[in-house]
């Protein structure tokens, strides 16, 4: 499926605007989902947006594809020294100054552009191209809509193959397999340096409870030292807290799911958490309209919890490995802007989508909590997950 | 599994012998895999290496595995800034020059290093890590071959499965839920900015030989234009070629395998071209010994390909999509050191493990080759991956 010319227009006009606000003559993009949002190809390539006119498409695999591919000017780049002569044969005049992605950017190729671009000032605008990656129009929503019916189904599927003895490798891979046939593309994409997001993670019981190094209420005990999160090669028991979540794609769009199984029974304790959670998920959905600053949502929802339950210590993460967000933005990427966190002063917009995930954390015994991607709509945001959110027990 | 002690002092007394000889005074590792391969954990970390002494281990998450899994002083970090002052505690001297990894390293977090260590000399140092990391320990080597003895089962499973009608995607997302529950970790890792190796690249017919961005021989047409790579939901029909190109990691090592399988029969044209295949990879596999120049072997491989053959266009990818290597180095990331490739300088050490994998892309109707991961030695590289080498008609 082809990103539509209008999409793309609309795309590159937004942040021709913010270039012009910020005197910024162009802009040169190369981390893959920023050149595929405003290019329409996930090829090798380089993306030059000139704050006014064509954007320039170079190449450097696979230049075929990529003109297919792509409605703008698309030539064939042989090394990143020619990127200026190139913007010149293109009819555009050289930046004096150039926006870039520093957030992810390594120095060796900054370096190299700073050799290339000589006497051209560099500024970072990542921060403008996530806020604008954010908001996600209806032509994004619908794609959203679409890899949510996949996860649905991919939910539905976990009744039919947990069984007392499963390893959580065994019910991870099943689903991971199932959901590729269904049309899951079995990646997700992480923009921050240094974070990898496994399989999934679908953890049971104590492993679940077990934190980890990736910025999440839940980690998991993984496979490995080498590979330290989510699932394990640990059987499954009867009344265990079975957490699924998965992130899946279609077409590039990513949404995330956490629902909670047990077999034959889960205690009492860990059934009055999980209600407690689904309420925290609905008082954070309806907070979710426009115009709300994203930090105050975090800091009323964590003063709520402390004061009406006894899980403060348990509340996404346990006492010091507790995260210090409730919500991750997502989209092409699993760690899209905005977040629910501390201190984030993020003004919420009409098609924002976030994975909102309450949940709770209790060593030695397991976890509990929800999941659910939605966007933010007047009057509360919009479920795009769907399906029950109450503990189903098999 | 834990690296043993003696393999983290060796490796580290071999960085810190390097530190000496460049005069730089520290080295500050932050990228996931060189963090692991000097500490023992893949937590949320940055490691510290003096020129002499004791390295630190700077946890943002999760210090008690961390200090459980490395036998370095490890101290939980609080943000950046506070880098500086941990060294100073941990009683080192603070560096004039300290080396980075440019390779990987964002530009916007290279600025806050260069903000917290003010005044201090930047050098980049990625080189020689990768350098280091290309030569493999008997250790490492022993790791990689149980990683082939998965990679060994999972490859006899294609014939169990293989039949007319089933997708690519099919065939590929059950050969991925087989591996992992035999231990493959699922998810391989790249070095490289903006590189992303799918599901492995399970492809076969006029698929296989499509195109693509990444700088491999074979990267096919994939599930979409966001995911332009590896297998795609069309059926595999008799008389294609099916390329089984799967990479399997246990305990962070991986070993790269390519198989060729058909159902029913396979063109005497490709089978001709399979035999010229695997005949190349026996002449890499005598010439990889050390003291040998990495370029010349690639060098006098493309001008017998040449000479000997008529497919010329058809080596490595076809016509203007050809890649400029043979061969590319492998062990905790799918793109280490050093590579077969035109123009390196890199001399051979026994120890280095390459995958070799000479490929024929004959387009509109497929790909095929072999690709096995082996040690450098004297009398020639030895085969860590294993099993017939002929294509296997089912």
């Amino acid at each position: 499926m082809k990103v539509p010319l209008e999409e793309l227009e609309r795309r590159v006009a937004r942040l021709q605007r913010y270039l012009q606000q910020e005197n910024i003559n162009g802009a040169l993009l190369a981390q893959r989902l920023d050149a595929y949002y405003y290019s329409g190809t996930a090829q090798n390539i380089h993306v030059y947006i000139p704050q006014e006119g064509r954007p320039l498409v170079c190449v450097f695999r696979n230049y075929e594809r990529a003109q297919v591919e792509s409605p703008w000017t698309v030539v064939q780049l042989q090394g990143l020294s020619k990127l200026p002569e190139f913007i010149q044969e293109a009819g555009l005049p050289l930046p004096h100054v150039l926006g870039l992605e520093y957030d992810v950017l390594p120095v060796a190729q900054f370096n190299r552009y700073l050799k290339s671009f000589a006497n051209v000032e560099m500024r970072d605008i990542s921060a403008a191209i996530r806020l604008q990656r954010a908001v996600k129009s209806p032509w994004e929503l619908t794609r959203m809509q679409e890899t949510s019916a996949v996860s649905e189904k991919v939910f539905q599927r976990v009744t039919e193959i947990l069984r007392s003895g499963i390893t959580e490798v065994e019910l991870q891979s099943e689903l991971d397999r199932y959901a590729k046939c269904l049309g899951h593309e079995g990646f997700n994409r992480v923009r921050q340096f240094n974070m990898e997001f496994f399989f999934g993670c679908v953890t049971a019981g104590d492993r679940a409870a077990v934190g980890g190094y990736f910025d999440a209420p839940v980690v998991a005990q993984g496979v490995s030292i080498s590979y330290p999160q989510g699932c394990s090669h640990t059987p499954i028991m009867p009344g265990e807290s079975v957490i699924v979540d998965f992130a899946l794609v279609v077409n590039g769009y990513m949404v995330d799911q956490t629902r909670n199984y047990a077999i034959g029974f889960i205690p009492l304790e860990l059934q009055e958490a999980q209600k407690t959670a689904q309420e925290i998920q609905e008082r954070i959905r309806q907070a979710l309209v426009p115009g709300v600053v994203a930090g105050d949502i975090y800091q009323e929802t964590i003063d709520w919890v402390k004061e009406h339950t006894p899980y403060e210590q348990n509340f996404m993460g346990y006492a010091n490995n507790r995260v210090n967000f409730l919500a991750h933005g997502i989209g092409l990427e699993l760690d899209e802007m905005p977040t629910i966190s501390l201190g984030s002063k993020t003004i919420l917009e009409p098609g924002m989508v976030l994975a909102v995930e309450p949940k709770f954390v209790f060593p030695g015994l397991g976890v509990v909590g929800v999941e659910d991607t939605m966007d933010v709509a007047d009057g509360g945001a919009r479920f795009i997950t769907k399906g029950t959110r109450d503990i189903v027990i098999v």
